[in-house]
């Protein structure tokens, strides 16, 4: 997963920084490519977040989630990736990223990953 | 944000002062606009709180909401400020405003803010 | 809001009083009239009590509540009145009641109440 | 309610005893005759259990339940009662049991009855 | 329950074992056969976990679940049967099945068995 | 069914009468006694119709329809009344009346009324 | 099936015989017993029908039904003998019965009846 | 209703002519001011046409119907005004329009337009 | 297609031939083999039809199905096939199948298949 | 739209030819480029035929849909494209296309399209 895609978001100042604040960002039109089979994946994130100095803008966060689009990834590794990019930018006090994707062979599968400031 | 906004919100004595219970108000058809685009926003505030001695009017909420109508507001701003003015205007004991607003771009946002008295 | 509407209310004795155990009763087709408008009011209740020596019998609980039809009322009073009622009645160990009442000018409120024996 | 209504339950040896898991089990063809006005009642009951060395057999369960189907028996009772011959007969670690009855005169009724061994 | 079922999981590497996460896998198509009656019994079982070293292969689950196709077994002995094949080769921190099979004679049975590291 | 009810109701002129269009409206919160148990009666009506050169006004129809809240109807009266009430005010091109009520006794009714100029 | 049955259903006057309109009614708590196995059947009952001068009351509909509780009848039986009882003691313009039966060995059946006056 | 707000829909050229199609737009952030109250009311707007040699541009639809939004209109006349205005720039072989607005005491209304070339 | 697989179907005597009504059977758990892959495929099949002299029993209808379960057939070649057994066996005046089958790579396929009396 | 994409489409023979049948596929993973701000658009196609001697096979589906990943198109020119792509391999009687795209800018759009053998 190359760490280039993260320089795509832009963040803005958190307007309310003295107040814990939860913001819930659902994006159900993601889509990568399977890297054993060649084949698209399809999934919904869930991106939930406690913004410390810094909000992730959400255009940014469109064009960030397109670049996965042609590249190949199993679901483990782009929801960690994803979460580590959005924390990395961000610098939140906590994260949480869930993807959901739509079945394949009649199994589909969730990943939920956390973030917690140390 | 104008703080001048909340001169709209009214309030009515608690009837029931001496225990804790919880009012619930949903308000579906908020709209305001994107200061960026230009562009109507819409969403759901769900407010919840604990009253203490004042309770706000429910005419005088949907005044209150209606200005927002045509002013410019990001939603991290708008869901801080309305909780910040309905703080301010029924010192309750506890509060929470959660708003939920339509897609834009294929990405939907939710944005959860709460009070506790200190 | 009168306390003798209470008096339509009859129990029977709880048949597992030796036992902690939880009756939740929902009624749909609760109307009560607006004290400042006049316009009726419609909303769902629903109570959940651990019962003690007596439960609610359930006729008398439809009487009850039929009483409030042109009964001129506030959301807030209404549900607080009927836990004092209910509780007065049974003398539970343990009462919830909340109200979900349907939408005014865009907006619709729940209101939720709750007894804990000291 | 007769106490030898519960010898129709059969049980069989818990092929995981080592375990704490749970089985949950729903009934949404429960139903039985209200003692008062001799109308029939119906309701889903559901009970979820931790066995310890004895599960109930299904078939067994479903002519136990049967036999209710033209017995008189108040929703308290009914439900306190089932639980009673649940217990006795396969002895679990726990076991939780929910009565959800169908609307009379515009109000419905649940009842949520609890065994933890002492 | 034969225990060479297990032999064709197949698992691949953690990508992210620093972290503490869940992995929740979905299979609407479990059959097997019901062992007392010869009859198919249809179920969707649930797989959560917190990965260790090793998190299990979706191809790999599917054929393993396949050879319960024409398999007898009883839902209590398939779904902690199905749960330790799956610790055992994946050796999870912590995992959690949950079957829940169509209905039977108007009742219907869920099973829920967890595993957490000792 | 007095027919002075109809009196209530206002009209007001079809905008665009050159052109058949079909106006819907749904009133979920209607209520009537019952005139041989005395106990209210709830229910949905849902008017449909094509207007000729009037339309009715909302806020009237509100009133009108409250006149009904303590006076006694059976459900098949209720729904042709206030058809032909309807009707006879508005004189519509045509017009179709459903009425939905909510359970009794374990059975529900709902009442199709429809009226078609000659 | 007998036909005295049938003896229980009361009628009352159409209230508006000169015009066609429809009454629907909704039974969700039919219950019979199957004549095969001695098991209890659970099922839907919705009939639709047109009147001529006669309408059927509710309450005797409900006791007319409550026959079949401890009677044995093959689904398309009943439904069409339910028709048949109605449409005698009814004399209807038009009537249409749906049954709606609940699973069986993973199988459900509907049966559509219907009478048109020749 | 100002006739040049039309002027702001542009149109493309369809593709296929030659063909039949429908094309259905749905818009749920519809919003306009009612001319009595002065209130805010809201709604969706269902557009579904044949198209001939024009169809509407979805960005200057947006923005054409934005116009309502401080605007006062009953339901009637938006919905026909609308109609003739989408008929007028895209003159097409036939368009329906369906307004669903949301509830104003208790009460909620569609107005259902078509347009058939004559 | 074997044949040989309808002689599993058994049918009983129509208890009204005099009346055309509907039947209408509902099966969840269909299943067979892809004969490419020879991976399971899953589906609920419809059946309705008039009967004329025969209806099918309802337990060989499940066994007849079940002689899919291990069999290699292609959507299209089942539904057909299935629908003419089903003719074959009961002669009805009309019979209809819709097979849904869950989805593969993304993409999920109804058949639908109808027989009328020549 | 280049028409060398058809050459992806692969069928094979209808095995009943001798009935007139209707094949349903939906494809809720549909992607494409919107042509004019390269933006991803995202939707479900629905497709409806009465196969003549050619039925197309699901797999070469998957593989000419994908071919629009990256592909820029509008709604319009991408469901009349396809319909005549899969006319033209397929040589239907009868054929239906439905897209349904997902919102953008508050508005969503359906195509619906039709072809019938001449």
């Amino acid at each position: 997963m190359p760490t280039d895609f993260r320089q795509t978001l832009e963040t803005f100042e958190n307007p309310f920084p003295q107040r814990d604040y939860t913001i819930e960002t659902i994006c159900p039109e993601f889509t990568s490519v399977c890297p054993k089979t060649g084949q698209p994946d399809f999934g919904t994130l869930t991106i939930t977040y406690i913004p410390d100095q810094k909000c992730f803008e959400l255009k940014s966060l469109k064009l960030y989630l397109q670049q996965y689009r042609n590249h190949g990834a199993f679901y483990e590794n782009v929801t960690n990736t994803i979460l580590d990019d959005l924390v990395a930018v961000t610098e939140p006090r906590w994260m949480k990223l869930v993807g959901e994707f739509t079945p394949r062979g009649g199994i589909r599968t969730n990943v939920i990953v956390e973030y917690r400031r140390g």
